[in-house]
């Protein structure tokens, strides 16, 4: 126990049910503010909730993303070299104070690299509640070191994955209900309507990362990564020091995107990420956003999708929009997310 | 959107309407509690609240104040260069875990300053719950830079202000009942009439304050000051550093003056209060009281109130009780706070 | 108030009657989860508890302890030198979120130090719910300084305690079921039967200690014990610096020994204890854990007991597995902790 998998120990369409199981709480989402400021009123006020048609306040969508995430570390990444990245990812069913996220995981690609000291795994991450109503879903892959180079290859399998989330297969909230959306909840007026394909928002804000804060957030969401913290071994590793869960930058420029993004109320989609550079202690964050698509909602005259790529930088404020650069990132850029959220209409 | 408002952006008389209301929950309390190792039973103790005819553990008074002073940042401080005063402050209806607060602020008072860059802001901040009971109340007044020195200046106004509280403008909370009152459970044997005008008491216990602590309590207040957060900006600001949110500096001192003050188990009003220097992490805080007043309430035989000034310190203990000194304070005295608690009587 | 009982201030026989009971909620239980990252589902997920015939996820066992514990320093340890052990520790009744605890002691041993300056004393602490039903009761023996040189010596009396708790004194929570327990949950395959005695087993999980989260940890015990707070007094004190609860090194320990021991569900009993090496920010924390007994538990053909013993390892790892030396320790060895676990069985 402890020690983890490596890449020859992953077989093609191997179903991993993950350990520990968890039951979210307020807490969790109090700690989960606290930990990023995260103004967002649906996650931080019932009655705004209640309004919307949700029965109380759900947890905040990344949230929910970082619990399923951290329940399959210890099948799938612990002994992974990088996180590469992310597809397909839909956020589900609303996940509420007191449900209980439990999480699997398919075994959908392997590659082993050509120094035959690790290769990449793709795998299908599910989180359901208890009702067993899917809450997230997506893929990830990730290089994993090889226990022993001499293990054989595995068959290559590189799975064929959608470039973005389509419209269609977004879920909207049963009961979403935005005829008394209150803009002065957020103190943002914009709505869909609002935004143009192309655009480029700056969040403002910079964020610096301290130890106890990342470390908190990462045992907040049970990922048990060890190179998150462990300075005795880390000294001596690729970095000399605890590298921040990529996660957790996520969720700080998350947090600072409620400065222009106010009414993306949900993330529906995960279309992408990049971790493009790690993220240590005594970094700061910044972060801004391109508006990269807008589409209706089928049925829905009330909402709105935006697609959007936001880019998490460090140490660098967003003024000229550092981003993309050659076949590349800028090499002030943490991560690129690409995702789907829903906003309301006018 | 996240830019925040100018000295020139307001006017005498504007109603301000704060965004991000807020459902206090129990873990709000635990968290802060923790950031503070706050040991007042009211607060800690379910059984404790329900003798004293409380429907539960109410939410720490200074909790309140700061998720109230939270939501009013982004519109009256974002660019305020530094935190004035306070007066006229008033606790009212308790608060509960579940209670959502929402705040508005009304401009009472402006005048620029002769250096033509900056000018005062008064605010009057009210915090209600989701029945529009006021739950605190109270007045402010922060410099703030212009964003265009040019911009016209606007008529004075400097709002008269109260020096205290009057003792009729308290608000005892409607069932309070001290018959069962249990010295047991704050430790202290002191009750009102032991007390005398002129006594100094100090707190013993020195806290030192770290990065991620003051952060994550700013933040659980969802207060979006940047210069609490962002150590890449502020090396090359005032200070060269990160600056604590003095009201973190002020529940640190309300903390330790548990010891000596145990059965001051509410804030009724706040008086004034200073922030006479700035705090950074690193620094630890002692805090000493001066008992300023002593006066009984109007129908209530069994409850008295002290008004308080608590000094805190900045590496310097409370043994020779450093204070006022001349027109200004010893210079190890970060915060003046003066307030007035409610103490069961004999 | 806040200076403390120094020796000359014990009485044989006396009982304390701690100060600040204190509720215990969900919000303590994900505070706890995310400074340890502890992935025990019992704690962490409310349907594996119920199956479990618990009616809800209780608290943590050392959290049930730390709280305690936290309640009676400001009356036993705020002027000891040395927490020198604990003995006969048993765990009761469950606690559950809602739960309020309150502590007292008394007094059962005394014995002045030969240098006159410091003295022993030994307590046997109770913690119970607001039924009045025990949830932990254990002894410990401090340190502690005497005010005055000069002040008589007590008789000394040194209790005589027994070397491990019998198998008889353990209590089994009333409804415990075990029918349904699922492996899959903790993700460890190993049952009472699998393990034996002498195995030692290495928990993998290096963790360092930040002064953020050991001083927010034990504030969330309400611990108020002054070295662990206070830079600016203990720069000068006997390590140069802040003193992290050995209680804040226990529980990492116990967190990271679910690789491993992730079935052993409940601690029932606390045979004895040793701090002995403090620990500080900085450190990192490794643990490992020595099989040192097993017994069947009476009237239980579902559930046995495996009395371990985990050693808290400072910057080192466990893979030669440090621990006793000689009359002393392995100087990388922080604490020494046997206890007794409850394991289900094939």
């Amino acid at each position: 126990m402890g020690a983890g998998r490596f890449f020859e120990d992953f077989r093609l369409g191997e179903e991993l049910r993950h350990a520990a199981p968890r039951t979210v709480t307020e807490a969790d989402a109090s700690l989960y503010a606290a930990l990023y400021g995260s103004r967002w009123p649906l996650h931080g006020s019932v009655p705004f909730a209640r309004t919307l048609g949700y029965r109380s306040a759900p947890i905040d969508d990344l949230l929910v993303f970082h619990v399923v995430f951290g329940q399959s570390v210890a099948d799938v990444s612990l002994n992974a070299v990088a996180n590469l990245g992310y597809a397909e990812g839909v956020f589900g069913e609303p996940v509420y104070p007191g449900d209980t996220l439990g999480a699997r995981s398919t075994v959908i690609g392997l590659k082993e690299n050509s120094n035959r000291q690790t290769g990449v795994v793709w795998v299908r991450t599910t989180g359901a509640n208890q009702h067993g109503q899917t809450a997230v879903e997506y893929v990830r892959w990730v290089m994993v070191k090889k226990r022993d180079e001499r293990a054989p290859a595995p068959e290559t399998r590189v799975p064929e994955l959608a470039p973005a989330v389509a419209a269609e297969r977004l879920s909207v909230p049963a009961d979403l209900n935005l005829a008394g959306y209150d803009r002065g909840a957020t103190g943002e007026p914009r709505l869909w309507e609002d935004y143009a394909e192309g655009e480029r928002i700056d969040h403002v804000d910079g964020t610096t990362i301290e130890e106890a804060e990342h470390m908190l957030a990462t045992r907040l969401y049970r990922n048990s990564a060890r190179v998150h913290f462990n300075r005795h071994a880390e000294k001596d590793g690729r970095f000399g020091r605890r590298i921040v869960y990529g996660g957790h930058v996520l969720s700080i420029a998350r947090a600072q995107a409620f400065n222009g993004l106010g009414n993306a109320f949900r993330i529906a989609a995960i279309n992408g990420g990049t971790h493009a550079a790690p993220a240590f202690a005594g970094d700061t964050i910044y972060a801004w956003t391109e508006v990269a698509g807008k589409f209706p909602l089928a049925g829905r005259a009330d909402l709105g999708a935006l697609r959007l790529r936001t880019y998490a930088l460090k140490d660098r404020t967003s003024v000229d929009f550092p981003g993309r650069s050659g076949d590349g990132f800028d090499p002030a850029v943490a991560l690129e997310f690409d995702y789907t959220v829903l906003m309301p209409r006018r």
